[in-house]
C-alpha cells in the first residue's frame, strides 16, 4: 500500500510517499502553498512537490491507495472550492483524497480522534474541536493582522509596543526595552522602526521570534513581560472554552491539549490550564505538544481513515525517519 | 524668489514651486519616497519629482532660493544621515535646504511654528511638539505594525478584531458584524480573512478605511464600536499628555490641536478634548484640522524661514491653486 501525505503550509509545502507499516519510501519539500496565496503559487508549489516525491518514490499517481493532506488557511467555502478545484487540476482524484484544515491535522495529532479540542499557539494561533456527536467548530485563527490571540506573534507585537509605550513616556518602564535592544544591536528605541519596517518588511515569522525575549523577561521577573505572557494564556484558553460552549462540551469527558512553541513558557502553560481545569470539569487536559511536526496530523487521518491501528512507537519511528 | 516645497509621503512625493507672493508656478507628484523605502526607490520618486516640477517651471535647481521638505519616516540618526545624503546627491545643497519629519510639519500646520503640540491621526498616527525653549519631542508614530493608537488602522483592526471575538463566541455581539459583512458584500465573517490577507494582501491604507464604518456603528449606538472610538481619543490625548509631560510645559501656555480624519469622528474629539481640558490647563486646544492637505507643513515652515507673514488668506488661495 502507498500512502502520499501532505502538510500544505504558509511557508512551505512537505509531502511524503509511506506504507501502512510506517516505511517512508520517499519525501520532497518545496515553496509555501497555504490557500492565502495566489493561486498560480500554489498550484506551482504543490505540482513540484508531488511530482518530486513520486519521481524518488518510483511511482505514478495511479499507484497511490490514498492521499491525506493537512492544508493552511482554508477558511472558507470559496477556499474549499479551490482547494479541491487545484487538488483534481493536480490528478488528485476526488475518490482517494482526504483534505483537512491544518487546524484539523492538529486536532487529530493531540487527540488521536477522540472528541475533543486542540488549541495551536505557534507564530498564529487557531483552536479546533470535535464533538462527540462529529460536530466541529474552529475558534481564533484569524491571522497575524486581525488576531491569533496568544501565538508569537502577538506576544512580540504586545512586547514592541509596551516598549514604545515605555519609551513614549505612555506606559510603564519594563525590562523588554533593555532587552529588545540588545536583540536588534540598537542603541535608541526607536530604532526598532527600522529593523521591523525597513529591514524586516514586517516578515512575520521574523517578529514571533521575539515572543522568546518576552518569556525570558518573565522569567527574570520583568512585570510587563510576565503580563504579556498570562494574557496570551489566557487568551488561548478562551478560544478552547468558546469551542467547548458551542459543541455543548462543556461537562463532557474530552480530551484537550495545546500544541505549539508558545506552550514552552511556563507562564502560559499555568494559566491555560488554570483556566481549562476550572471551566471544563471532566476533560483530560493533556501536556502541550511543544516539537510537534506538523505532517504528524495528516499521516494519524490517513491510518484512521485506513482503520489500521497506529502505535506511537510507530509514530516514533516515521517521525524519525523523516528527520534523517 | 523661487521656492520649492515638497511632502515626500509614505503614499506620494508631491512637490511644488511657488514665490513669496504665494504664485505656483509648478507642481509635480511621484510614487512614495518615504524613509522606510528602499533607496532605490527613494532616489527615484524623489528625483524624478525634482526634475519634472524644474522642468514645468523652466527653472534649474541653482535658480531656486530655498527648498523646505515634509519627510515622511525619518526617526532615528542614521535615517537622517541617509535623508541628507540622498538629497545632496540630487543636488539640493545643505544651506538652501531645510527637512523636516512629516510630524513636525504637521505641527507647524497647527501651531504655525508656536510652543504646542500637534497629535495626527489619519491612516497613522504621530504627536509632535515643541516647548518655549525649542526643546523637542514626539509620541507615538510607531507604526502600524507596533502601535498608531488612536489611528484610523487602529480603530480598523480592533474592529475587525471584535467581530471575530463575537463570531467564535469569545467576545459581545456587535453591530460591527452585519456592517462589515455588508462593507465586503460577504456573507460569513470567515470571508473577511479572504478579503483582509488575499484580496488586500494587507494594504494598510485600505483596511484603514473600516474605521469610517466604526464610527458610524458608535453613532447607531453599538456598545462595541463607541468603545473603539472613545479609546482611541483617549490613547491620542496619552500621547499628547506624554510629550507636554516630556517637554515641561503641562502648565505653560501652549496651543494643542489634532489633525486628520480621525478627528471627524464626535466621540474621538469629545473624549480628547476632555482629557486635553482636565490635564492642561492653560492650553488653547485648538478644533481638529481635518482636510489637512500635507504640503501646507513646509510651506508655513518655508514662510517662517524667510520672515515673511503668511496670512490664512494667502494660505487658502496657495492651497485653492494646488487643487486646480
Amino acid at each position: 500500500m502507498r500512502i502520499m501525505v501532505m502538510d500544505i503550509g504558509k511557508t512551505k509545502t512537505f509531502a511524503i510517499i509511506m506504507d501502512e507499516v510506517g516505511q517512508v519510501y520517499a519525501k520532497a519539500v518545496t515553496g509555501p502553498s497555504g490557500m492565502w496565496l495566489k493561486e498560480e503559487t500554489i498550484v506551482k508549489n504543490l505540482g513540484e512537490a508531488i511530482k518530486e516525491c513520486l519521481s524518488k518514490g518510483n511511482l505514478s499517481l495511479d499507484e497511490l491507495d490514498l492521499i491525506s493532506i493537512s492544508w493552511a488557511d482554508l477558511d472558507t467555502r470559496a477556499d474549499w472550492e479551490n482547494a479541491w478545484r487545484i487538488a483534481e487540476k493536480l490528478g488528485l482524484s476526488k475518490e482517494k483524497t482526504i483534505i483537512e484544515h491544518d487546524a484539523v491535522a492538529a486536532y487529530y495529532a493531540v487527540t488521536w480522534g477522540k472528541p475533543g479540542i486542540a488549541m495551536i499557539a505557534g507564530t498564529g494561533s487557531i483552536g479546533f474541536g470535535i464533538n462527540k456527536r462529529g460536530e466541529r467548530a474552529r475558534s481564533g485563527g484569524w491571522g497575524w493582522i486581525i488576531g491569533d490571540e496568544g501565538s508569537a506573534y502577538w506576544i512580540a507585537i504586545k512586547a514592541l509596543n509596551a516598549v514604545s509605550r515605555a519609551y513614549d513616556g505612555r506606559g510603564e518602564k519594563t525590562m523588554l526595552s533593555k532587552k529588545l535592544k540588545e536583540y536588534f544591536s540598537i542603541e535608541n528605541e526607536l530604532e526598532i522602526l527600522t529593523k521591523i519596517y525597513k529591514e524586516m518588511s514586517g516578515e512575520v515569522k521574523e517578529i514571533a521570534k521575539i515572543a522568546k525575549i518576552v518569556d525570558e523577561a518573565a522569567n527574570e521577573g520583568d512585570i510587563i513581560a510576565r503580563r504579556i505572557m498570562e494574557e496570551a494564556g489566557k487568551e488561548l484558553a478562551l478560544c478552547v472554552l468558546s469551542i467547548a460552549k458551542r459543541l455543548n462540551m462543556e461537562k463532557d469527558e474530552i480530551i484537550v491539549g495545546g500544541i505549539g512553541g508558545v506552550y514552552k513558557s511556563k507562564h502560559v502553560r499555568r494559566v491555560f490550564h488554570k483556566l481549562l481545569e476550572e471551566n471544563l470539569p471532566n476533560a483530560e487536559i493533556r501536556e502541550p505538544l511543544i516539537g510537534y511536526t506538523p505532517i504528524l496530523g495528516p499521516i494519524i487521518i490517513a491510518f484512521k481513515k485506513l482503520n489500521i491501528p497506529l502505535s506511537e512507537e510507530k509514530v516514533e519511528s516515521i517521525l524519525a525517519s523523516l528527520s534523517e
